[in-house]
């Protein structure tokens, strides 16, 4: 059952009684399904009722869903042509938009812009220092609000009578202007895990006026709606079987569990495993390095970049995959050092740090050359370690083992361009990964259009109120697994009997 | 339970780790009566709540009813002096006031002013055709919206956080501004039977923005919200016993019926009966007179004024005991003709009708007599028959004797004045009310008070759909009784007797 549904409907007559009502000549021939002897109408559209309805003999009625009832939003002369819902994941780096057409019952588009508020701040936690004052929180809302409504409007915000939208909770408070200044101080907390079904003017996205937004709920300070939303498209916490759900943003969420558990992790492993934390890193774009090739012989790197072009930097798919190989090749160590016995020769010192060059900086567009430092992988391992401690950590709690997880779904653009051979050689995956990883794609994005589609409340809550929160900083044992998971793969090479039998063979 | 409830509560305190929520710090200290997994907060105050949490220990919340569930409409950091409801009974005539206080659980005043909607027209019928302009029908709602919100801020409308509203269905039609085009004409349909819980700019009250407004339902065109409150004030609905409920206004609506069925009926008993039709009738008020004496022997009358000044005219509650003492006396006959054999030298002819003068011209206020109409007396007469026949009626259709009537519930002004032996001796009402009739005031009124303290949105529901309406146009059956009603008391006087017996005994 869509958010909203269309129906054509012929007004009983009113006949001679004491009883006849303009509007019960409507939900007298309304479908079953969305019956309810209190159906309600808003009072702006009862102003209009009588006029309407004497005006033809067939109508169109809309009805939104809120919680487990129908209103009766809006009623229309002839079949209209558009009636759209939006699904709105907003992303801290872009904001995806789904333009979802309730008539047709179709995706008509699906595309991201970028999020107006990298203005404030590049990454999320400049942006929740900056809006701790009331007037920052404000302008961060604002701008927001005015991207968003600037692509509504391209779609007429007449039409869109139904946003679905989902942030993680840093996005959730500020798109909703909620003051962020205690979710950034211990104890951390948020203002609101649930929120009501909102009129576009009580948020300010300029949508019909007889439309509603609804927010994805929270789980937790670092476990947002987006999450929710991602779970909801995923559904592990249907299934009989035992999945991982991963999600690498600025944090990596990880939920583990099916319907009868559900317990979930979230630990600082992100920016590292995007490709954030490094000075030649890019957002995937033309340039962008995708992949490296190691000439053993040569000494030296090949690479591809997106759309062929000079390249610029390497996005953060290539990284996995270009630290693994300098791995297998003995280029690094275990511990992420540079081999200088191996690469000596390619090693420079840049503001005393060493750094491996990849590319040179006749071969580049800007003229300087493109590398990797050491510092940099050091970074990264502790990043893949923290992920690999939590997954571990997860199933321990629970008393499994990754044998008995079924399914890895892996989602972000990380899960769309992770390579999972280079991932488990690294030791961020287990080996069960190699064979049950599943990449979602947006499946934040991917759920909020579900909801357009099924409008699942029950579902919704059902996910919100299951999930158990394991919290890291009270967990000595986070600490005490995540020593052995920063060397390449493990210090027991036994959890990677694949890995150390394709080092053997080297 | 209220439709308002205030707690003290110190919130929880935030734990590290990963879902600490204000809203969630709050919900868990409420009371398990008001607690509800989705318990909602509207944007203004979530935008505010972390603030207003750091700033004390202990704090106040305000509740508000919604259906089944409570949603957290407010929070003070010291308990709030006043807490008000309204509940407003808006009569065609005037617009009765119950100024409750949810702290203190008692009725603070109690009071009604004139409904300003008489500059459009003295009586309903004359406002509805005035309000078939849109123009007119906002002139119409902005007069009463206005002299509501003038009351609302004699005690401070930020105080005010509920109101309870009941109407006939013209009254809600004109507060809501809701169309009345086609409530006049056939087959008269009425706009809608349910209304949501408004906020008071929704409807144009002004009073706490955080506020709600609980409008009565609809049973019909004849049959409006004064009467759903006026039933959950009598409680016939829930009792074993059979009753009558009758309220007699701009139309006699009667109500009989159990916990087992509820049969309804409305006829145009009503002006005549309140004295409405009669030249000489007044409201209540100083100089109106309010008892008649027959003065046998010198062939005239006396009389008592309220506050004993000179005599302006006769108000409502006088017309029946004197219309019963003319036919006592022999001075009309059973018909309601002047018995010209008795008081032929009192009759006089005004514009060519019979009238007979009750104070002569020297004794009033004014200067011109005070007298009564043969003609009215026919109206009149015609009233206490329609009321009869449906009392008559509504027994029939269920098959029972007003001897299975228990009770006979009278509201409204009627019901607080009418002399109960008058109308039985007239056959309005039949000789089982003499000593099974209770006046219950205001219980429209009364009903809307009753809801700010209990907010039985059930109850209210199950009231208006166990209605059955009986519509008496449709009905020959009631022509057909009616004819034999319209004689004093009945051409059956086997059916009256109590006054046979009376007559005899003269």
């Amino acid at each position: 059952m869509e958010a909203l549904k269309i129906y054509p409907f012929k007004p009983s007559k009113a006949v001679t009684g004491g009883s006849n009502f303009d509007t019960e000549r409507i939900f007298s021939v309304l479908p079953e399904e969305v019956k309810d002897k209190g159906l309600k109408i808003e009072l702006p559209l009862l102003q209009k009722l009588p006029y309407i309805l004497r005006e033809g003999d067939e109508f169109y009625a809309l009805l939104i869903r809120e919680e487990k009832n129908f209103f009766l939003a809006d009623i229309f002369k002839e079949r209209p042509d558009k009636v759209l819902g939006l699904a709105i994941d907003i992303g801290s780096t872009t904001i995806a938009f789904y333009i979802y057409d309730f008539l047709k019952g179709e995706l008509l588009k699906e595309y991201s812009i970028y999020n107006p508020q990298i203005e404030f701040g590049e990454d999320i936690l400049t942006r929740l220092h900056f809006a701790k004052k009331p007037e920052n929180l404000l302008k961060l809302q604002e701008r927001t609000l005015s991207a968003i409504n600037q692509e509504i409007e391209k779609v007429g915000f007449e039409n869109v009578y139904y946003i679905s939208l989902c942030g993680n909770t840093a996005m959730t408070h500020f798109i909703l202007g909620l003051p962020v200044n205690y979710l950034i101080v211990e104890p951390y907390v948020a203002v609101a895990r649930w929120f009501p079904l909102f009129k576009g003017e009580e948020v300010g996205l300029k949508i019909n006026p007889r439309g509603r937004i609804f927010v994805f709920p929270l789980a937790g300070t670092y476990f947002g709606g987006d999450l929710i939303a991602g779970l909801y498209e995923a559904e592990i916490y249907k299934k009989g079987e035992i999945s991982f759900y991963v999600d690498v943003g600025t944090n990596a969420e990880v939920v583990l569990g099916n319907k009868d558990f559900l317990l979930a992790c979230a630990g600082a492993a992100g920016p590292a495993l995007e490709g954030g934390i490094f000075e030649c890193g890019l957002k995937a774009q033309p340039g962008a390095v995708e992949s490296f090739w190691i000439d053993e012989k040569t000494l030296s790197l090949s690479y591809k970049t997106i759309g062929d072009e000079r390249p610029l930097g390497f996005c953060g798919s290539a990284v996995i995959q270009l630290i693994a190989d300098l791995f297998l090749h003995g280029w690094i160590t275990p511990e992420g050092k540079f081999n200088l016995k191996k690469i000596g020769p390619l090693i420079e010192e840049i503001n005393g740090e060493r750094v491996l060059e990849l590319i040179s900086a006749e071969k580049t567009k800007q003229g300087y050359p493109i590398y990797i430092k050491e510092g940099e992988i050091k970074s990264f391992l502790r990043s893949k370690g923290a992920m690999f401690t939590i997954l571990t950590l997860l199933c321990e709690k629970v008393g499994l083992t990754f044998e008995d997880v079924e399914k890895f779904y892996v989602a972000g653009s990380f899960g769309n361009h992770i390579d999972v051979r280079s991932a488990v050689i690294l030791g961020m995956l287990p080996e069960e990964a190699l064979f049950k990883t599943i990449g979602l794609g947006n499946s934040a994005g991917k759920g909020a259009l579900k909801f357009l589609k099924r409008a699942e409340y029950e579902e919704i809550k059902e996910i919100t109120e299951r999930i158990t929160y394991l919290e890291l900083n009270v967990e000595g044992r986070f600490m005490e697994l995540l020593t052995g998971a920063l060397i390449i793969p493990h210090v027991n090479l036994e959890l990677f009997p694949w890995v150390k039998k394709l080092l053997e063979e080297k």
